[in-house]
């Protein structure tokens, strides 16, 4: 039981770090740019050599040091190995390996939305659980489950891709993996634009969204001010998320599913249209399942990836 | 290392048993009828007694076995705690202390449609992967859900209950769990017969199906003679259940879907008309999911129940 562990999520701008102790709480945070040039090979070395930086200047020693956590954007199997992490310029690189040599210490990678979901079962919304979704309503709709406190991979790290679950049969626009009709285009910030799109062009009656720049913010803001027609988009977004997250909880049973992204920002109004839809569509057995928002924000990759070496 | 153990598959009218080796050969196989007057209160002395009986007349000695696995028809918690039995007359009982104070020797309890899974995964169509989804498409749709080798029970235990996706929004009937569009309201027995059904009311198309007794067996066996009526009742079949296991790919990515049960007996043709739906909604992650039909049978459970133990 060594005192520390670092918390490194990797994203396609900047490398985001962070050295947590024991009990979760993070003592430093910082970030290095994300250098994608020559095939990102220089991405793990740049993040070795902060790491070792910040041990000197903090005066810790590497022997208190239980090991790295890593969040990566893309596939990443057990053994630490992503694949095809396209953002990065990796092709296929056995993460914990790698870093693993570079810095003497035990590595654990995983995908990067598994770990945030990680960090929010860990020291967020799900903080007291360990079978959660983790669901993030961003540019689109991540997921990522936790079982009994573990990380459900799935066979090719696909695991907990809930926002490509095909919800709309009449969809004519396809979504960003080609597909058409997947929670994603509905739910997203993205999704939640078409849907108010859609809603307006329908007739002319009054709302504030009209004129103005449409994006979820707006939709929700002028929900809450209790606009009629925002009103109407809210229940469509909630009637396709409900459905959705019915179907997830019919298959993983959580005990709470923790909503965060720019999306989430909304706050707990979110589960005054998602709930209805849920309720109304979900196996009896899944009907108690909590819902929360997320909490760590843009730092659940960070704890996440702590999480997974301090919760070993 | 002990050289045996026993696996329990709990019916509402017999209790299926089994001894095993290590290997995961039935050495022997035997029944009892499961006796529920008196709120159940037979069943687990019964399959004690029973136990005992066998091994003295096999002459084995406790010390020989492992231990007892037990699949048993309602959810069960990770501590072998079953809820409401109604088909038993059972309330709450830890299976697993109950049984095993009876016998002295560590039992496992898990829910029935679970074990069968992980039977399935150990001995059966799923032998060779840990991350299976098992299918069984009889009265109704169950499923169970193996994730690195480990039954994913959920936080009520109703992890894989599958066959309460919704699917259809335009359904009127409702399902025995009272919603309406469940995927096992297609895709079970009773579904392909009532989709059958509603083909055949539609035109006066001439069918084999028309005039005899209508049976999923039927349907199917049409479907192989090559009847129009019936393959468009199969292709309808078809799209609800690739449409219901793409969902759940999209949530734990398994690496095979194993299908049993009654409405399986018609072969490998049922992947004819599930696969190209689950390819069309799919997450393209997940498209490489193979298909295997179950080939335990109604011994999956007592075979997955003494694969609890011997997995350990």
């Amino acid at each position: 039981m060594k005192k520390y562990a670092v918390g490194v999520d990797i994203g396609g701008t900047t490398v985001k770090l962070g050295l947590f102790d024991r009990e979760g709480r993070v003592l430093e945070k910082w970030e290095i740019p994300t250098v994608k040039r020559e095939q990102g090979c220089h991405i793990l070395p740049d993040i070795a050599a902060s790491i070792r930086d910040k041990m000197t200047s903090m005066n810790i020693d590497s022997s208190d040091i239980q090991g790295v956590g890593v969040g990566a954007p893309g596939p990443v199997d057990d053994e630490g190995t992503i694949y095809k992490a396209v953002n990065l310029g990796w092709d296929v690189i056995n993460i914990s390996q790698v870093l693993g040599s570079y810095l003497d210490l035990p590595v654990k990678a995983a995908n990067d939305a598994n770990v945030a979901a990680f960090g929010e079962m860990w020291q967020g919304g799900g903080k007291g659980h360990d079978n959660i979704v983790a669901v993030t309503l961003g540019t689109g709709v991540g997921g990522g489950i936790i079982v009994n406190g573990s990380i459900l991979t799935g066979a090719t790290g696909a695991g907990g891709e809930i926002g490509h679950i095909h919800i709309e049969d009449e969809e004519t626009e396809s979504c960003g993996c080609e597909n058409h009709g997947c929670l994603e285009q509905y739910a997203s910030a993205t999704g939640v634009v078409r849907l108010a799109r859609r809603r307006l062009a329908q007739d002319q009656e009054p709302s504030v969204l009209r004129g103005g720049e449409l994006s979820a913010k707006a939709v929700w803001d002028a929900v809450k001010a209790g606009d009629r027609v925002a009103v109407q988009i809210a229940e469509r977004f909630g009637e396709y998320l409900g459905k959705g997250l019915a179907a997830v909880a019919a298959v993983v049973n959580p005990e709470v599913f923790v909503i965060g992204g720019g999306v989430s920002k909304a706050g707990t109004v979110l589960f005054d249209y998602i709930r209805p839809a849920y309720e109304k569509y979900v196996f009896h057995g899944c009907r108690n399942a909590e819902f929360a928002l997320a909490t760590l924000g843009n730092d659940a990759g960070i704890f996440g990836a702590a999480g997974l070496i301090l919760n070993e």
